[in-house]
Formats: C-alpha cells, structure tokens, sequence
C-alpha cells in the first residue's frame, strides 16, 4: 500500500502508526471481545478510553487541573453559538478579531444569537493577509475572540495578544490545536474542531478554565448550555465515542513524538519546504505577509490560473492530494499538520521545483 | 476472537460482517492511499459515500424522493430543541405524547426554548409502563411529536396513531429506527441517533418530508437551523464524516438482510426468547403491559435485588454484557437492535431457564 501525500485542509491526514492501531483493534478491543464502536458509553472500558484522552490532552498543554475538557459533537461552528450564550450577558459585548471567513463567521452568530457584538479589529481591508497587531476593546467587553489560525487564508498568531487582566481571552484554535506551544494559561476558553490536527471529523474539544466556569450565564438550551456537559464529564448525552477514541490515540502520538515543542519544530521544518520555494523565485507567490505565515496552511497563486489547474492535476498524479485553494479564493493551498510526515513536504517541494522549470 | 453478546442500550452492538469489511478498509480505502477518516468532506470519494448512504436509506423506508436525509452531529438531544425552534411558530404549540424519560426531555426542551407546549396524553400515571391509547390535541397544534420506542422503560409503538390531516407527525425513532416496517408517508419528520440500530455514536439521521420544509421558520442560529443542512446536504460545515461511512454500510446490512420486513421477522424472533421466558414463569417480570412491549429493549425483573445484581454479574461471566437496567429505573434489560444476532437471544434465553432453576 502507498500513502498518499495528503495536503488536506480537514478532514486531514493522520499519522499511519494510529490508523493502524485502530485497524488492529477494530473488530475486538484488546480481547473485550467487541469493537469500541459498540461499547456502552456508560461502561468501565469506555470511560477508561475517554479518561485517559482527557489526561493525555491536559498533561501535553501542561494546564494541570486549571481546565475541564469537554468532548462534543455539532463542529466548530455550534461553538461559534454557545460561546456568546454562555458567556455574554446582556450587559456586556462579545469582542472579535477578525482574521477571515471563520471569525467572520463565529462573530455573526455572536449577533445573530441577539448579543451586543464588537470588531475589536479585523484585516478585511486587505483581504485577510495579515493578523491585526492592535484592537480596541469596546466598552464592557465579555470577552475577546481570536481566531489563532486561519485555514482559508493562511495566517497565524505567532503571538497571543496581551488582554487586560479582567478581560477573557478566548481562541478558536480548529487549525493550529496542538502544533506549537502557545501559552494556554492566558486563555479562558479555547475549542477545536478534532479534523485538522488531533482526530477524524465529529468531535469538537473545548477546554474552559474553572475559574471561567464561574461565569457561566443560565436559562441556555439543555444541550447548548456548558454546564449541562461540565456537570456530566461530556456524558449528559452519548458522545462521539469513536472519533473521540482515535483523538486519544493522535494524543498520545503528539505526547510521544515530544509534545508541543518538538511538534513545532516538525511543523517549521516542514513549512520552510514550501516558504523556501516562494522566497527563492517568482513563479509561485505565498498571498499572506511574511511575518504572519501560517506553519498549517499555505495558500500560493502560480502566475495563471491555467497553470494553477495544470499544477494541482499533475500533482494529484503523483499522488499529492487536494492541493486546490479554497473554492471562496481560488489558488492553490497545502494544509501541513502535525501528521503530515516531513516527506511530504520534501516531496511537494521537489514536485514544485520540477513544475516551475518545466512550465516557466 | 469470541465475539460477546452485546445486550447495550446503545452504543450497541453491530454487524460482524461490518466490522470486518470496516476494518480492512481501515487504512487503505479501495487503493485510494489513505482512510476515510482522513477524506476531505468536499472530496469526490467522500461525496460517493455520504450519498450512497442517503440513497440506501431512501430505498429502505421506500419514501422516493419525499424527504430530504440530513446527517447531523450533537445527537438526537440536540434535535429536541431544533425541532420546536423550526417548526413551531409562536401562535401554535408544540404537541408531545409523553411516553417516559426521553419524550419528557424532548418537551421540556419545547418548553425551554420559549414556546407553547402541550402534552397531547401522557402514561406517567402508570410509570410509564403503557403506550397511551388516545390524545388530545391543543388548540392550533404545530405538530403532534411521539417517540416510537421508549429505550428506558421498554414499550413501543406498534401501531402509529391517527392525526388530522393539517397535524405534521413528528418521531423520535432513535432506538427502533428500521427495525420495522412503519408507514413512513405519514410522518413529516422523523429523527434517530444512529446508535442503537443503524452504525455508531456521533451521528443523528433527520428526515424531513419536502412538502414539510415550507413551513420551515427564520430567525434561527446557523447550525440549529435545518435550513442550513438542507441547502448544503449536511455539508455546510464538516459532518461526522466516519460514523457517516458506517451508518452506509449497516445501511447496506439492512438493504441486503432484506429490507425492513425481514429485519421486523428477525427482531421478533428474537424477542420471542425472552418474552416466552416471561409468559412461563414468575420468576423473571416484564415491567410493561403485554401489548406494548417492544422488541427493542426489554426490561425485566427478578425476584429480589440481589438476585438481579447476581443474574447480571452470572451473564457477564458468560459473555453476555450489558443487562443491567437504567440506573433511573433499576432492575435488567436487554436490548435486542438489529444487529444483534439470533444466537445472543437464545444464549440469553437459556442463561436465563437455567439461571431460574439454580436460584428459585
């Protein structure tokens, strides 16, 4: 069998070593004589599997007990709702950067859920190629909303911005979770969707400081209400219990390769093989400022749109997959997370060099 | 590898065949070089198999084109409240037939998210140990919603109940989706966590009726509006992409085992090992009225409570897992979905004869 280098922006590729674990242990779990699919979420082997995922994730972030860990269903985008339900009152503002279509996004539903909302600051009058190095907080904010890493148009916090000290700081880290060592202790809530960087699609981690927790707003939905899923160990209702199985197994894979810092480096070492590329010819041009290039996504225009066609059609030859930009900016983009094997960016580089010589 | 007999309420057991076919596909899905779970959504692969799933479903309930199949996360508890929020405006009122824990959430979740609730009959009286035989409907009725199978207590629907012909029905047909032929032409939409009959956790199938989807109200957030699902055929944001491939193949299970008419002879046939059991002693009790018990999930009693706490312990050491009952109601259960093999209910069938004989 031969993997194919996969440049996908989510659902993404995971490392060979846990899918062949999970392909081991699918039909009977250790001798439990049943697969995990089928196990009681209520029973001693199951909650044994969601446990230790939860520990593995707080001992990689190195939180302690400071946060809960919740594993839910519902994506990304459901937390784009629940956050402002739970955590603006009506009194104060839910405060937003906007760094592109996903805190766009996760900022309308902050309004559309009837809060008042404010644009803190946003990189819209440049199509998104840069993160804001300043914002200005409205009066009484709730809280202040980034978006650490921005799939689409391929820009990165390199550092988290400084907050107030009574202001919360809170990320929607979907596409950069667990691939550098940011500093989690500046963050009161933070949530990922599992597909880019830590698991297959259909579980979404959230992890809410306690001393947050005492913020929690009342009279929410059941299901949409954090409380509901804190006071149940995110067992209120049956979770996701596969996909948050095999997010335990990346864990452990991220914990074992070397934890956050030495998967950063992996993650340098591997963007520099396309960043190089851009910096040494004009024939393939990155569309994001130098200095806010994100490691996990990389989007870059080839000088014709023929040639953009051309290039992700041979490179799908040779088994490089969805290398196509977003269908809401065109180009082309590679998504590199942590389980993209080095050799796939040395095979993509090689792949561009050869396309630009032959083709220019 | 000895497969055990799996007697959970959910997750819950599913089909060897499945597994095995699941498994080999793990890694390596039909030489394409990589997993489903490591498919984008938006790729042509994944797009051949989210509708093959929706089309075999279609084919099974033999509904045509008439509804729509959305696959959504959260769980079927999430649909407790998109159900009111989009289908019941403000001068109507939600109708529930309360029938034991979970329709007593769906309403409750009707009545949290601020509208006019209604409980049309109710078998609270009698512990809900009966499907109540008539209702009374509100004034100006949004819809009339039952839960077809009732996991805790054990009863089932064989019958679906007369409405006027401007009342939408609604089901809850999480634990006996397609283990039956209902009329599915007299329901307006019918929603299910996958779960117990038909693949995995982590997914909620909801079937809307075209004609039903013009009286779909605004003003909803993004991701609990069923709009939202329908326009993108629930890929507006990344679905449960795996637990999604599963549900198609215990679809195709289904389809090949001969479709719902087969798989109700089945599924009686199991039950009538247990059943048979209670009409022929005194030992074991079943908690429901005769005429209502389901061919799902069968709660039972033994003489005392230690008894129970032995006979559940007994069958674990005999590879027959899960019997215990609901913590909120005590006493045993064995849950006979669909997949489950005729060989567990005779297993269990004989466990339980000898079991008596031991210990009366």
């Amino acid at each position: 069998m031969t993997r194919v280098h996969n440049f996908s922006a989510g659902p993404a590729v995971l490392p060979e070593s846990v899918l062949l674990e999970v392909q081991k242990e699918l039909v009977d779990w250790r001798g439990a004589g049943l697969s995990v699919m089928e196990m009681s979420h209520r029973s001693k082997e199951y909650q044994s599997i969601i446990d230790d995922a939860m520990d593995t994730l707080k001992r990689i972030i190195g939180c302690g007990d400071d946060f809960d860990v919740l594993f839910l269903g519902g994506g990304a985008s459901l937390q784009f709702l629940m956050l402002p339900l739970n955590f603006c009152p009506a009194d104060k503002v839910a405060n937003y950067i906007d760094t592109g279509a996903w805190s766009t996004k996760a900022l309308k539903e902050a309004a559309i859920s009837g809060k008042q909302m404010h644009i803190a600051a946003s990189s819209k009058d440049k199509e998104f190629t840069y993160i804001p190095k300043s914002y200005q907080l409205s009066e009484n904010p709730a809280y202040l909303h980034i978006t650490t890493n921005n799939t689409i148009r391929g820009t990165e916090y390199m550092k988290i911005p400084e907050v107030p000290a009574d202001v919360p700081l809170v990320a929607d880290m979907s596409s950069n979770f667990l691939s550098r060592p940011y500093d989690f202790s500046k963050f009161s809530l933070i949530y990922a969707g599992a597909q880019k960087n830590v698991g297959p699609a259909g579980v979404t981690i959230v992890l809410i400081r306690k001393d947050y927790q005492e913020k929690l707003l009342g009279n929410i939905p059941t299901m949409l209400n954090y409380k509901t899923h804190l006071d149940k160990g995110s067992m209120f209702n049956t979770p996701p219990t596969f996909p948050i199985y095999v997010v335990g197994k990346v864990l452990h894979w991220i914990e074992d390769f070397g934890g956050l810092k030495e998967m950063e480096k992996h993650n340098i070492e591997k963007a520099s093989y396309l960043y190089d590329v851009f910096d040494n010819t004009s024939f393939y041009k990155g569309t994001v400022v130098p200095e806010d290039r994100s490691l996990m996504n990389i989007p870059f225009r080839l000088p014709t749109e023929e040639l953009e066609a051309k290039f992700i059609a041979e490179a799908k030859a040779n088994r490089m997959n969805n290398l196509k930009g977003h269908r809401s900016v065109g180009g082309c983009r590679a998504s590199l997370y942590n389980s993209l094997p080095i050799e796939s960016a040395k095979a993509l580089n090689s792949f561009m060099k050869e396309f630009e010589k032959k083709n220019s």
